[in-house]
C-alpha cells in the first residue's frame, strides 16, 4: 500500500488482563480505518527482539473482543530489561519502519516503554492490569472483570459459609494494592477487609471483632484478605484457634485473570484503543492513555510517572460501617 | 430509643433495578450506625399513603446485597401523582415523625419527590434505573448490571448467528435513551447500532451497509436496536426482504431488569446509600445523590432538574469504526 | 499417509446447539488417534455438494470445546432434500474416498442421513438439538445448556416480577416438544407450565388458578409457555384483562441456542464423538449414537426411527404440585 | 389440623451442596399437599437433639429453590455419633410424634440414619453431596453444579495459562473420589487428569508427557488434580523444576460448594424430594432415594450400603485420548 500513513506495532506485556483483546482489536481496526498498517507483536517485548510480528487485518481481530487473555500472548523479557535490549529493540523498530509502538500493560511495562522512547521510538501506553495500581488513571483494563469474578466466587463462599456457620478467609489478587479486595469487600458485604494500605497488623483487634460479631448474632463471616497481606491459611488457623469458630481459607488465584471481559472492560478498552490511534493522528509522542474523572485522556509518559494515587478513604469507611456489626450493638 | 437522631424512611419507586437492595441496605445500616431509626416503606409512594412501613434492623437487610429486584417492592401510585396525594403523604410523614424520605428511583420518582418536598418533607434521591437517563449523574443503579446481562445474551446470539450466517436484530431496553444500546453495541462488536439520539430513520442506508458488509466477507451481523426505536420484528423482516440474508429478531425484555447486581452496582449503590445518610447528618435538604466525574456528590433537587446530558459522541463514533467494515474496504 | 485406515467426514446440520464443537473435536481427535483421516464439512449437507471440506488436524480443533455454535457452520440444504441431491452427495463421497459420514443434528438431519445411506455411504448420527425431541436417546447435545440458559433468564424475570408483583409469561424454545419448558418449569418453580403434550387449551382454568394463587397470597407468578403453544403476547394480554394483574410477556428466542456449553453437554458430546469412531472401528454401519438409561449406546438408524418417547409424567405431576398453591389452601 | 396424616421432619447433614434447598422445598410442599405436617430441623442431627425445629408452611420455602447452601443449616454432630445420641434422638422423635425423618446428606449422614432406624424411627435418605461418591445412585444433589462451577473457573485459568504459555495445576474437590476431576478433565479438555482411582503415582511419566506435549507444540497445559491426590503446590513446583515450563497451582476450594444450582440439580432434587413423600405414602420404611439408569428409584438402606460403584472406564479412556497430544505425533 503506497498510501499508508505509517506503521504501528502493538503488544501486550506483563500479567494478562481481560479486555486486552478488545484493546488490540480497537487499535487494529481504528488504525486500519485511519490509513495505518498495524503489526501485532507476539510475547511482549520479546516479540520485537525476536521479530515475531505480523501485519494484522480487520478480519484477524474478529471474534476476539469477547475473550479474556491476549491472543498476542504476553511475557516478561529479561533481555529487554537490559539497556542493550532496549537499544536493540529500537534499532529493529527503526529497521522495520515501525514509528509507534503501542504497549498494553502495567507499570513495569510502562517503565520499559519510557526507556525505549529515549531511543527514538514513539510509545503509547494503554493501562492493562487487573490490579488498578497505575497512578495516572482511574481505570485499568481488566479490573472490572477481575472484581466481578472474585465477587461471584465469594458469593458462592458465603452460601456455604452460611450453611456451616463458619468464617471464611478469602484471598484476592492485587499485588501490593488493595483495590480488588476493597471492592470485593463492599460488593460481598464482607465483615472484614484486610488491605495493605490500611491494615495495621493488629490481629488481636481483628479477632476481637470477629468474636464480637459472633456474639452479636452473626453466624458466619467473610474476611477478604488482599494478596498484599497474604498468609491466608495461617490467618484462618489463627482465627479458628483464637475464636473457636471453624474457619477455612481460599486463595482464589489466577482464575481472577481469565474470563470473558465485562461490558465496561470491553467498552473502555475499545475506546482507549481507538483513542491511541487518534493521539498518533495528532502527532502526539510518548503518551499514556487513561480515564480520569470519567473521561478518556492522555498524559505525557514522564509526567504520568510522577503521579500517585491511593485507596478511596470514603469507600473504605463505608465498607467498615456496612460490614461490621460489632461497633453499634 | 430515646437517643435517636430522628426518623428516616426509604422507598423504591418506578421500574426496579439491580442494586436497589444494596442501596437500601446501606441506608439502613449507615442510618442505624449514625443513630437514626430507618423505616422501610413498601410499594413506593403507595406505602406512605397506606402506612405500609416497618422499622428495619441491621439484620433485616442481611443477605439482600447480592440479590436483584427490591425487597421493599416497587409500584407506580396513581393517588400520589395527584396534588392531593402528595399533601396526604406529607401529612402522614409529619404525623409519624418521619423527617426525611429517601427515594430510590428514576426521573418520574424524583419529580414526585421534588413536589413532595414543597409540603415540608425533606427528600433525598438516589438514582435507580437501568436506563442511565438521569441528567445530573453519570451513573445510575442498575445500568451496569443491565448492560452486562444484555451483553451476555447478545454474545449467545452472536454464536448462533455465526453458525447460521444470518443477521440478528436484538432489541435492548432503555426507554427513550440509547445508553444500553450503545454500550452493548461496543461491547458486543455490533455491526450496527440504532439509538434514538442518533438514528435518522434512513433504513435504505442501513440496508445498503448490511449488504456491503456481507459483500466484504462478514458472514453474520448483529444489529443492536434500542427500545426507543423499537419495531424489531418488522425491521428484521425488512432486512431479510431487502438483502436476502436470513434475519431474526429478539426482544430481550424484562430479564434485563433482574439478576444479581455487578460489583459496580453493589459498590456504587452502597456508597450512595451511605452518602445519603451523611447528607442528612450535615443538615442538607432536598438533595439528589449521584456520581459526577468519578466521585459521589449531591446536588439540589431543583438544580438537578435543570441539567441535561447526552450520548457520548466519541463512544458513538468509536462504535461505528469498530463495528462496520464496509467503509474501508 | 499411506497407513490411514480410511477417510471420515463430519458435518453439523439443522439448528445449532451448544456442544456441537465438543462433538466435532472428539470425532477429529479420536479419529486421528485411531488412524483415520477426518474431514470437516462446512454448512451441513451443502458442504458435500459444494465440496467445501478440509482435512482437520489435532490442532485445528483446539480451543473449540468451550464455545457454543459450530465452527463448521450449519445450514439447511434445498438441493440435498431432493433425491437427486442425495445421489449426487453419495457420488461425491465415493469420488473423494469418504467411507463414513458423521452427521451431528436433529431428526430432520437424520432423515437425510438415513436416505443417503441407501446410496452406499456409511452414516453415523450424533443427536444435536436443544429440543431433546429425538426418540431413541434420553440426551441430546445442547439441551442441558439451553435449559440452564433459559432458567437463568427466568431467575432474572422472577426477581423483577417479584418487585413489581406482576405475572410474567415467558416463552421458551423446544419446537413442538415441551422438554425445555417442563424442566424450566420445575427449575424455576413456575406457577404454571404450558406444554403441547399436556395443555388442553383450557384457558379459563388457567386464569382461575392464577386468580386463586393471587388470592392465596402469591404476589407474583411465572407462567412458562412452550414454543409449541406460542402466542405469549396474546396470552399475557388475556391474563391481564381477565385477572386485573399486570402481566408481561417475554420470548427468550435464539439466545437459548448460544453460549458456552455446560459440563454435561461437553462431556456427553465428547464421549459420543469418541464412541462414533469406535463404532467405525468395529465395522458398524448406519448407526445413531445416543444415551439410554445413563449409558452411551448405538442403534440401527432404521430402528431408531421406529421409536417414540414422551414427556415424563412423574416430572410433570411434581411440577404441578410444587408450583401451584391454589389446590391446597 | 386434626386431619393430618402424620409428622415428617427433614434435615440436611454433612457438607452442604447446591440443590439441598430445592430438595427441602419439594419435601415440604409435596408433604403438605399430601396431608402431612413437615418440620424443618436446623443444623443436622444436632437439631433433633436440641429440639431446634419448626413446622414449615408452603410459603416458608418460597424463594429458596434458586439458592445454594441449605437454609436449614448443616453440621456434624459429635453427640449423635455416639450410640447414646442416636437413642436420645429416637426418643425425642417419638416424643414429638415424628414418624419419619428425611435426611439429605452423604454417606456419613446415611450411616447415622441407618443406625437411627434401629431405634424405630423411619428414615428416608436423599443423596446430597457434590462428590458423587454414593454407590447406590448415579446422581447426587450438587454434583452437577459443582462440576460446572469448577469448569468455569478452569475455563478462566486456561485463558490466562494460554496467554502466558504456562502449565496450570488445578485442584478440584471430591474427597477420595475423582468424579469431579474426571468430568472437569473432559469438559475443560485437560491435558492431564490425576484421580485417586487411576493415578499410579508415576510422576516421571507425567512429566515426560508434559515435556512431549510441549515439544509437539502445545504451548499451555492444564493438569486437573483431584483432592484425593492433593499436594498441588508441590506438584506445580516439581513440574516447573523438571520441565522448565512456568507452572502455577490453584486450589479451587470451598467455592465449589456454593452457587445457584444448575437446572439438573434443581429438577432432580425436586423430583427426589417429592418421591420421598410418595414412599412415605406407600408405607415404605428406611429407604434411600436415588437415580439409577436415568430414573428416580428407592432402595432399602441396608441393601444400599452393600453396593459399590466406580469411575466410568470409558470416560476415563476418552479423556486420555482427547487431552493428550503426545501419543500420536
Amino acid at each position: 500500500m503506497s498510501e499508508t500513513k505509517g506503521k504501528i506495532a502493538v503488544l501486550t506485556s506483563g500479567g494478562d488482563a481481560p479486555g486486552m483483546n478488545a484493546a488490540i482489536r480497537a487499535v487494529v481496526r481504528t488504525g486500519i480505518s485511519k490509513g495505518y498498517e498495524v503489526y501485532g507483536v507476539r510475547r511482549g517485548y520479546n516479540g520485537i527482539l525476536n521479530r515475531e510480528m505480523d501485519l494484522l487485518t480487520f478480519h484477524d481481530v474478529s471474534e476476539k473482543l469477547q475473550h479474556g487473555g491476549t491472543f498476542l500472548f504476553t511475557a516478561r523479557s529479561a533481555e529487554f530489561r537490559e539497556e542493550e535490549g532496549k537499544k536493540k529493540a529500537a534499532a529493529i523498530c527503526k529497521e522495520l519502519g515501525i514509528e509507534t509502538l503501542i504497549v498494553i500493560g502495567g507499570d513495569g511495562s510502562f517503565t520499559g516503554a519510557k526507556n525505549l522512547s529515549k531511543y527514538g521510538v514513539n510509545v503509547i501506553g494503554l493501562p492493562g492490569t487487573i490490579d488498578l495500581d497505575i497512578a495516572y488513571t482511574d481505570y485499568t483494563i481488566g479490573f472490572d472483570t477481575a472484581v466481578n469474578t472474585a465477587m461471584e466466587a465469594i458469593d458462592r463462599l458465603r452460601e456455604t459459609s452460611n450453611s456451616h456457620e463458619r468464617c471464611s478467609v478469602v484471598e484476592v489478587m492485587g499485588r501490593s494494592a488493595g483495590y480488588i479486595a476493597l471492592w470485593c469487600g463492599i460488593a460481598n458485604g464482607a465483615e472484614q477487609i484486610l488491605i495493605p494500605e490500611k491494615f495495621d497488623n493488629n490481629y488481636d483487634k481483628l479477632i476481637e471483632e470477629i468474636k464480637n460479631n459472633r456474639a452479636s448474632g452473626m453466624t458466619h463471616q467473610i474476611i477478604v484478605n488482599a494478596e498484599g497481606i497474604g498468609h491466608s491459611y495461617g490467618l484462618a488457623k489463627k482465627i479458628e484457634e483464637a475464636t473457636g469458630i471453624e474457619t477455612r481459607a481460599t486463595i482464589l488465584g489466577h482464575l481472577q485473570r481469565g474470563g470473558s471481559p465485562t461490558a465496561r472492560d470491553r467498552v473502555y478498552a475499545s475506546v482507549m484503543g481507538a483513542y491511541a490511534i487518534d493521539c498518533i493522528e495528532k502527532g502526539k509522542k510518548n503518551r499514556l492513555i487513561g480515564y480520569k474523572e470519567g473521561h478518556v485522556y492522555d498524559v505525557d509518559i514522564e509526567e504520568a510517572f510522577q503521579m500517585t494515587k491511593s485507596i478511596d478513604d470514603y469507600e473504605y469507611e463505608v465498607a467498615g460501617i456496612l460490614g461490621t456489626r460489632c461497633e453499634y450493638k
